[in-house]
């Protein structure tokens, strides 16, 4: 069995680790390390943490970035700590990020932000059996957070 | 105990690092190490000293950012600093940035500056004591600066 | 022979592997190795790995953005990641990122994404050659994804 | 006594080194190191290595950039170059940039340069005392280029 | 002697290679090492090996950018990739990049490229021989490309 970091931040609106850890525990056996942060631009620090103090295989880092333009360059900013994080650690990240302006009720956030959250729990599930686990669905158009836009058509 | 860095600038118009140091010293018995530099951009290099010099355990990096696009680029880079040095050493840096156009008089600066602030020191307070310190508060909307924007409203 | 790793996505909405797998083996006897990942930011420390854990010699990213700013964000994010890897590694990735709106169908984003991979897939296999073996195009305006430009003309 | 690295460009428009030498002289016995460079994105690694072949204890890095969007990229890569530079040194860069844009005649550039660069100089001066010599100025509104914008008035 | 790196592109429509390499053999004794890689992304790992594999002692970079928001996009990550390489060989790369909008004809480009790349090879061969060998136009509005634009007027 594997460990799977999931690092979360106060926030979000949404609990988003709880989707996380339901989908790890009913599709798989791994271990489970959970790292709450402020906001987005703490997770990548939390993420290196999860790797070299806890072990962690995979980090599964959930951030909420608000509508205005400074958001837009705080998840950047994140996005890039989170680069740099896997590239020093030589692992993965599942980067998953809801945006504010993607919808606009809660409802609809909440549900984005299910299903982005649960579809790259199971990425990070596939990634820990191999680097061809996913070669499968290769080109198929896979969409986290809405319907799949699945491969082109060329006929 | 552990030892909280404080690294403030003479380019703000606030002394934010007073309400770090009181907000410290009122909910803890942490030690506290100061280094004050001329602006934004020599944070990072100030937080890297914090933690290897000094032995900081985590650093607030306190900042104000003038109104201009290219003030706006300024914090952006001294954002990505904070992110290579929390990723070089290993530990969290809060940043607490504020933004001149976040208001348009000096009252409400003086007050965004002043809870943004003390908020992030106790959050600093709170990752202390662990990973999971902030877990209860996850997906709630907090926000620093502002009122909680609270959880999503689904029903 | 060389090890040439291929690395690619399941949001990708074309099969690009197949191309560069394809023309890899018209075109030598180097040995490939396969990794599929989730989205174009996964792929700089999948490269990472092929790199230190499979001993590739050289790596063919495969990525499609979408047509939104937050995707050119994204294609930023992961063009930078892939810039650190082959920093850290002193190895060629050959970067094939496809834009979704560098066309208005399906059929042409299809052709983009031909031609554009099997192209790269041609200049990996000569680099491997040696720091001189695409010298002789040097300024012949070579162009991925379309027709070739050519030198200017002054005449 | 310390070495204080003074770095610049012949792209400049003023000989800006010549304000940084002078108020060094005037108000210390430090050493100074001079390595002018062709423009801003030279500075950087002209900086390391003032740190660490000339053993400079802080650089004061003097830089003017045109003002088109094109220069505002190219000093926005000169910015995360001193950044990283930093970092990697554990030690200050003063970044003493000018931008074209922020007058209209060479006689306000000429003062803005030196008005500037002479502050900078001085807060180099002292963060060479140590972390908290500049403390007393902390949350005081100081401009270099520019007169002081003073602490916010809140009564 | 030292030795010099010229990197160069197939995407570029100039051979700018030959305007650095005539104008290094006119003017200095030093040894020069090719790499010609397919457009501006793959400079900066070329100039690593170059640096770390060659030996080169200072490298310069050549490239052309297409005109499209996308193609900026593109030579500024290539651009942050050689400051990066640059701090970590502790060498200098003259980067000499030609963007396609600087001008609105063939004509116009060779001579910007011819100029900027013959003058950047010049800036290359001073920097070898100490950093203040170029004190002496320090201030002096050099420009590479065009016409120097030369100091400001304060009379």
């Amino acid at each position: 069995m594997a460990k799977i970091g999931v690092a979360d931040t106060t926030f979000s609106r949404i609990n988003m680790a709880e989707f996380a850890i339901g989908t790890i525990k009913k599709n798989s056996k791994h271990q489970i390390e959970r790292y709450t942060v402020p906001g987005m631009k703490d997770l990548p620090v939390a993420c290196k943490i999860l790797f070299e103090k806890y072990n962690c295989d995979i980090v599964i880092a959930l951030g909420m970035a608000g509508p205005k333009p400074i958001d837009k360059q705080c998840s950047h900013e994140a996005s890039l700590g989170l680069q740099w994080c896997q590239l020093m650690a030589n692992k993965h990240i599942m980067e998953v990020f809801v945006h504010a302006d993607e919808t606009n009720d809660d409802r609809g956030l909440y549900q984005i932000a299910k299903n982005r959250t649960e579809k790259h729990a199971l990425n990070a599930i596939e990634l820990l059996k191999g680097s061809e686990a996913l070669s499968k669905y290769a080109g198929m158009g896979k969409r986290q957070g809405k319907e799949d836009e699945g491969p082109v058509k060329t006929k």
